[in-house]
């Protein structure tokens, strides 16, 4: 490994001094790691290997050589640093990988590959366009996500990140396909498994999330900040060995239903698998797969396994402890990894089997220890309990917006930690990859043992992409168009200067949807009620209330989206949320509990009731002596949502026009006092160039 | 007649010097009215005969004798002159007639109708109501559209309406429920038909419609300018008397299909009808009833019949005298109109049997004479040909939006000139009612000959009530809301100011809907084409460029309504027409003249194309070397206008995020230099309170 170890596996610095100098450290960076790639593929003896598919869940390698290249064009495409395509062929056909998909959900498609030649020369191709315009882009320091540099080192990382899903790919080809190779020499270390231990770990509250400061290069999910209040636990010294695992699979554990989750069993039942996916039973003795070669089961290295079958043996181990044996969260890996106080920027030589600096392949879980912990970092990935999420914070790249996003579905989960052959980005602190739980990689596990039976993850904060609610999440939190104010802000400032002598003990927010109206009430009474019809809407008032966060996903032009982000915090909500309780209800039949109120506000609800009528001559008994009840509509009827008999307005009576006005005044009169009116605006974004532009009126009335 | 003939049966001047002596002058013709008509139903000789449906089309005289009263307290109602309902459900029941039903339309709802005695309690209820507001309201002279006293005038010319209806319907009632009445006396002179003949009348040109300064009220349908040129004819000197019809029914004409038009067979069918509705052939004669007795056929009086018949008549008639024997256009009948130089409020007393100033009936048709002319007005109302129209100008009266609207539909024809019950606004020159042509009035018919086979009447320029089409044609031509300038002046604007050296021969306007770019630009260009796929949209600037007029109907909320006309004119655009051609036609398959363009034009196209990318890469052969191709669109793919595969943009390719700009310049690039890029807004209204604003792009491509 010698010759392409050292500093060109580590990614650089975004800051420097010397513009020129950071343009030939990237230079460098770009090329060793095409190099280091194009090595990789140099094990396979045979043209015909790259056409093959071990892993039916994959595309053949020879997609793999191509894509690394055509990442780089299709990127600077998008960005305008480039202005042509090289190949549209190539370029389409190497576009899109299927590394996400699920077990039942296999590619049927038929390519008609190019050659490895063919590709090979695409890729000079792509190496001369990069270079060149690693000399010629507009560089300032330090780099930003805006700068073109931000995307060569993009387009490098990425090819990173393939060199190791590629060796995934290889180390499932059949060996007379591969050559030994001096420069993949895998470890010859092997021996019996170490006896795991216990060893405790205080409870502290940290923080996840790479700062937006940072030096290095890194993918969106890695930005952000959380903080996480991890209880005391304790954990195992070593990774789960060989040797470990084997006490698992010889006790039955692939036969045995209980200790899989209903997923885990699912997938047992697709693959038949009765041990780990690199192991072989081979004459009355288990065989271990490594990138270029088969050795005996060596029982002192990880085990490589998928997340489901990590879980099953936690599972497996609990019950024979008697203890809440898991796998750690991502919060409780990154205490464990603070054990290490060095990342791969400041090391002399990575602490751990990680960054190509130590072997081709896993080695002795002993081999590195950290204050009593061993492989805090490197030979294989470990599989974490938590679902990836973005953090609070989070922001899609915009030249690479499915990153990240597709995997924010509580499908994929976290693993952190490297693997022997995790470089670059991959090897340092903050990264954080996730995959489907049934996916291989070089990964492995180690457990902990809580004194909770609960896991503390929290569910996913995916992106609301239901249209109509993510609609409205931007109408109630979002931007400003047209320079019209928010809508439920300026309502509730336009209703609370209607509206003298208001008492500011209870307030309903009906129809509250997702919930803005609401926090600004609670801004001006003691308790505020948020009632909506629908769960789809509230769920997001209920969720900001809760975690200060929700997320959602807005049109932009056709299927193309914007991700969004919702942060009570930034609100100036941060301290409003106990005030607040949402709630579903129905308008027209509303609960004997929702009384007592100083004011109902009603924002666009009653053209979207199904019996407006009944709901308006009943409402009264709600309210306190004197309490105001504040309707705001564009008078919008529709029979979708109200049948016609059912309008208050907009239809002729008797032959004769009747506005909904009248028809408030008709019903409201018998108990209320019609005390103001005024138009209030507002704009709904239905693409970035397609707006509903309304004028509601608002009314208010005060209890006779 | 004595006693409620003279000035008591003509409209009062809306002008004067003394407001209190208006205040008596309508409070007098308000009461002397409302006793006028209550003098009518007291020839009703048995509450019975109230209930009685003698017309199937029409509901019972117990709804006309309550619905004059509560028309008034609805109008006030809707007007907010008045505050409160008397009672809800009189004023409910007598508030819509069912005049304009078509005879395979019979009302089967069931009334539970008030007693006699109680709906003249009522009215006796509105009269002081009304009374009261006589002395109360605000009133300065002249009196104008917005005064209450406008809408006083309003209830008593429409209780005038009524009064001839309802004296039809008792002409209809068997006659032992009718008394005969002093008031009420019939005319006793009768005699031998007249023999007919033609008076030439010489061609001019006149123009229609009520001035808008007029001194007397008058109906929405009133108002409004048409200049028209008439052709010389030949006009019968009498109205078709009895006499003058017998020689048609005994000739066969009502078993003769070929005399009447497709809907004159229908009506014939459904009513089996062998003479008109008011002879009787009785032992051997004929017999015609009158409103409250029996006669032997007046052979000299003036026929009562509907269009249909007066058309067979008149088509019977041409075949026999080898002649074009038609009845009078409107404007054809008011060129006989002038031979009168006298109206109601000038004339000492009537010159003719009209207002109620002779007879109770009709009376021969050689009685009164005009230069040649029998029966100008008065004695029945005259059927013309032409279905009725606003003119040029009209615009609803919001507080009774549906008195005219509702019959510009081509199926109601004018007639026109007041029979002998006409009073009030009736008895006015401008004044024109429209029935539908199966209806029975008090009318008959004139002919006249034309040297011309074809009927110089136009095609009905009804409101465009398709909502979407209402929309474009207010989004081209309506309002400005926003303050956003209109977009299809924005968009020639725009465009000139991008295409340098641009030549002005011969533009196209692809996508052109309801025209107003093709007008924009027939401003600069010597020729321009519009093409629309869509006839619907396209119908509206041909019928401009035809008739310099076009209507719409918006929504307002709801069903509500607003009634809106486009004038060429007005729009400066008068003189423009005759450079623009509009087609309809398929972008994605234009024909093959359509070429040799200095500019093409496509406003908000390319996202409703089925195939717009087969559309941008043939466009180029349309245009002149050093042509411009001009788009605007706001880039909104919708799967139901464009197949996802054929959106040029707002999709992901090859996983990478593509914009319609991208695809655009993608096909362009290869014939085309993108010149400019600019946004332009655009307001869509869908109600009044309800809009879609939009910035669309606008590329400007010139031809390499």
């Amino acid at each position: 490994m010698e010759a392409l170890a050292e500093a060109v596996t580590r990614t650089p610095l975004l800051t420097g001094t010397s513009v020129e100098q950071k343009r030939e450290e990237i230079r460098r960076y770009f090329h060793h790691t095409s190099s280091l790639y194009e090595n990789l593929f140099d094990c396979i003896n045979s043209d015909e290997a790259y056409y093959l598919r071990p892993e039916p869940l994959r595309h053949p390698l020879i997609f793999y050589f191509g894509h690394t290249a055509v990442f780089f064009i299709n990127k600077l495409l998008l960005g305008k640093y480039h202005g042509h395509r090289l190949d549209e062929r190539l370029e389409s056909m190497f576009a899109i990988g299927v590394d996400e998909m699920s077990w039942d959900d296999l590619d049927r498609d038929h390519y008609d590959w190019p050659s490895v030649s063919e590709t090979r020369a695409y890729r000079e191709q792509v190496r001369h366009v990069v270079d060149t315009l690693i000399s010629e882009m507009p560089l300032t320091l330090p780099i930003t996500q805006d700068s073109p540099a931000w995307i060569i080192l993009m387009g490098i990382e990425h090819e990173r990140i393939h060199l190791e899903t590629s060796s995934v790919i290889m180390r499932m080809l059949p060996l007379k396909y591969l050559d030994a190779h001096p420069l993949w020499a895998a470890c010859n270390d092997t021996g019996p498994a170490p006896e795991n231990s216990l060893l405790p770990v205080a409870g502290q509250t940290i923080t996840l999330g790479k700062p937006a400061t940072a030096h290095t290069y890194g993918w969106d999910n890695e930005y952000g900040h959380k903080t996480v209040a991890v209880a005391p636990f304790k954990v195992a010294k070593y990774l789960v060995s060989n040797g470990e695992y084997l006490a698992f699979v010889q006790a039955g554990g692939y036969q045995e239903p209980k200790w899989w989750s209903q997923e885990g069993q699912g997938w047992l039942t697709f693959t038949g698998a009765d041990m780990p996916r690199f192991w072989r039973y081979c004459n009355g003795k288990y065989v271990q797969r490594n990138l270029l070669q088969e050795m005996p089961l060596p029982l002192d290295w990880p085990v490589d396994v998928n997340y489901l079958e990590a879980k099953a043996f936690c599972n497996w181990k609990a019950a024979q402890t008697g203890t809440h044996v898991r796998l750690p969260t991502e919060a409780e890996w990154t205490v464990l990894r603070n054990l290490l106080d060095t990342d791969q920027a400041d090391w002399t030589r990575a602490p751990g089997n990680i960054n190509l600096e130590h072997y081709a392949s896993s080695c002795p879980v002993h081999r590195f220890e950290h204050k009593g912990v061993c492989d805090v970092v490197g030979n294989v990935w470990q599989w974490t309990e938590s679902p990836i999420d973005g953090f609070p914070g989070f922001e899609v790249h915009p030249l690479y917006d499915d990153f990240s996003t597709p995997t924010f579905d509580g499908q994929h989960n976290v693993f952190k930690g490297g693997s022997w052959i995790s470089t670059g980005n991959e090897a340092t602190r903050y990264a954080r990859y996730a995959f489907r739980r049934h996916f291989f990689q070089h990964a492995g596990f180690r457990y902990i043992e809580s004194n909770r039976a609960e896991v503390p993850v929290e569910p996913v904060n995916s992106y609301e992409t239901d249209e109509l609610v993510a609609q409205y999440l931007e109408f109630h939190y979002g931007d400003r168009y047209f320079d019209v104010a928010n809508y439920p802000k300026a309502c509730v400032q336009t209703l609370l200067s209607h509206t003298p002598g208001l008492n500011h003990g209870k307030a309903l927010d009906l129809g509250c949807s997702v919930g803005r109206a609401s926090f600004e009430l609670a801004q001006y009474f003691d308790q505020v009620d948020g009632i909506d019809f629908s769960a789809r809407f509230i769920q997001h008032g209920f969720q900001l209330k809760e975690t200060g966060h929700t997320r959602y996903a807005i049109p932009v032009e056709g299927d193309l989206v914007e991700f969004k982000e919702v942060s009570l915090q930034a609100l100036g909500y941060a301290e409003l949320g106990d005030k607040i309780d949402f709630a579903q209800g129905d308008a027209c039949n509303l609960k004997a509990c929702f009384c007592d109120y100083d004011l109902i506000f009603c924002g666009n609800l009653i053209d979207r009731l199904y019996d407006p009528g009944l709901f308006l001559t009943q409402i009264h008994q709600r309210l306190n002596a004197g309490g105001y009840l504040v309707l705001t509509s564009p008078y919008t009827w529709l029979e979708q949502y109200t049948p016609k008999d059912k309008w208050l307005g907009g239809i002729k009576v008797n032959g004769e026009n009747v506005t909904t006005l009248d028809g408030l005044d008709a019903i409201l009169g018998q108990h209320f006092n019609l005390v103001a009116q005024q138009d209030v605006p507002f704009v709904i974004r239905e693409t970035r160039r397609k707006f509903q532009h309304t004028l509601a009126e608002m009314t208010v009335w005060q209890l006779k």
